[in-house]
């Protein structure tokens, strides 16, 4: 069973929430509206030793990395909300490997990246672990309610863009170098171009995939287009791989051309790769029709009981 | 090191939060005024297994009160601050022990307790680990601006009074099955009947010194009155074992009558078990001007880099 799958059950088990709670779970981030025309938006990730970094080893992660991917990858689904990241709280237990020097520099690297972003950490609990070290970042951010982007509102006939470029990051090291897509996000919401996003964690085709679902649309994904990390990057490898950490967002073709236009991110490559179309269920073609399916990163598999 | 100082080290490094964040790091909440009247409380907690609960033999614990424990330990931090619940984030990393049957289980427990005092569980987080199972849950509350109850409050002449009853926690099981005195907070913060509360987690005596050392007073503790759990129970264990999961709060002396007179929580006890004095440091002495110190369990104790 995939995190999805249980936790999609797991949520249709829970009651109704409040009227306040205006964007329910399964989005990037839920939302809380506590009065006035915000929208507070709230995220849990974890990072886990030996599943999302090693600590030993030629590909081993700094401390300072580990602590910075924790909250880069929390700020990746605020980036996806079109929202301005506020404050964090972060549980660490420490596994026996790690000692207090280590822990001293994973915060280092997840603090400098907060105050690069305006976060400030609030809230903190420490345990020691038997085995190995696990973090949680709970990341709360905000964004003016009508300027929300969800995963739900793409259209048939939208197109699809892509931040950045796709495949490879953990052979790259982009995984734990990433820049959250924080600015394109907010600047995507702010001027109402983006009619829905998420980002990629999981793949890219996973990720298109929960869009097209969100938005009970069809995704026609031109495949050649797709910008690839490096010269030997695989079209399979940017499809799958996962941990790029870019956007995906949809825009209505009015909108398209002046986008790209106005785009203020030099640095930040926008590419059009694909366009949705209407259709009963969730499904990505090529664009010789060709379903595309599976693939994709599941942090989460466990035995069935 | 303990937990205490290195988060008050680390905080200590941090930059000055903004103004809307009207209670920071280092009470039982940390608050955030987005506006209104309210604030909104946020508090993490976690669970470790071998640490916070064993998995195997005659005193495991089951899933169902794992995850009830996870977060019955955080609604005790929204309690200690007067506050509702309203919604909580829970990210888990599952070791090989433990099957989806397990989580099934854990999250019935946990989602039970949350339907009873109306908590959404609004995010989530999965990962399997490659040993032992960790979970963290992230807390938010809400609180009347007015009405908060923070560890600073306590004046010299206050009554220190507190909830329930102390000591062989693990022992009889009630760290598995204690009920967060939410309803017991909120109506001290409605009534405005404390001047400061807390938590006990750690132990009676830390616990008891950390809100002295918030509130900038000594304790004269009257030990002979501590509500001891069971005849068994000796006052070190009451004053030690931690995980009570009771509040301690500061109330005038003028309102102190009134209080235990109003008191309408039937099955609760409420005892007034100390008097704080004028002091140049946080210090706790028993009637005899005896000086009491140590005790309490730290989950946090690393070695040093």
């Amino acid at each position: 069973m995939t995190e999805d799958d249980f936790l999609k059950a797991l949520f249709a088990r829970l009651p109704s929430p409040p009227g306040r709670l205006v964007i329910p779970p399964g989005d990037d981030c839920a939302g809380y509206a506590p009065g006035g025309g915000k929208v507070l938006l709230v995220a849990v990730d974890q990072i886990v030793e030996k599943r999302h970094y090693l600590a030993e080893g030629p590909a081993a992660a700094t401390p300072e990395q580990v602590g910075r991917k924790l909250l880069a990858r929390n700020l990746s689904d605020i980036a996806a909300m079109g929202g301005k990241p506020l404050f964090c709280l972060v549980a660490t237990s420490l596994g026996p490997r790690h000692d207090e020097g280590w822990l001293n520099r994973f915060f280092k690297g997840l603090l400098k990246l907060g105050k690069k972003q305006g976060v400030f950490m609030i809230g903190g609990d420490l345990a020691t672990a038997p085995r190995d070290t696990v973090a949680s970042l709970t990341i709360v951010g905000e964004v003016q309610r009508g300027d929300v982007l969800r995963r739900s509102g793409a259209r048939p006939g939208d197109l699809l863009f892509a931040t950045g470029k796709f495949g490879r990051s953990l052979r790259t090291g982009h995984h734990l170098l990433f820049e959250p897509r924080l600015k394109e996000g907010q600047w995507l919401a702010r001027n109402r171009l983006a009619r829905a996003a998420i980002d990629v964690s999981d793949g890219l085709l996973v990720d298109a995939w929960r869009l097209c679902r969100a938005s009970r649309v069809g995704l026609r994904l031109d495949t050649s287009s797709i910008p690839l990390r490096t010269a030997g990057t695989t079209l399979q490898e940017a499809l799958s791989d996962g941990e790029d950490y870019e956007l995906l967002f949809a825009v209505s073709k009015q909108k398209a051309k002046g986008l790209v236009k106005m785009w203020p991110f030099a640095r930040v490559p926008v590419t059009q790769i694909g366009e949705f179309f209407s259709a009963g269920r969730p499904v990505i073609v090529d664009r010789r029709d060709i379903r595309l399916s599976g693939g994709g990163y599941d942090h989460f598999r466990v035995r069935r009981g």
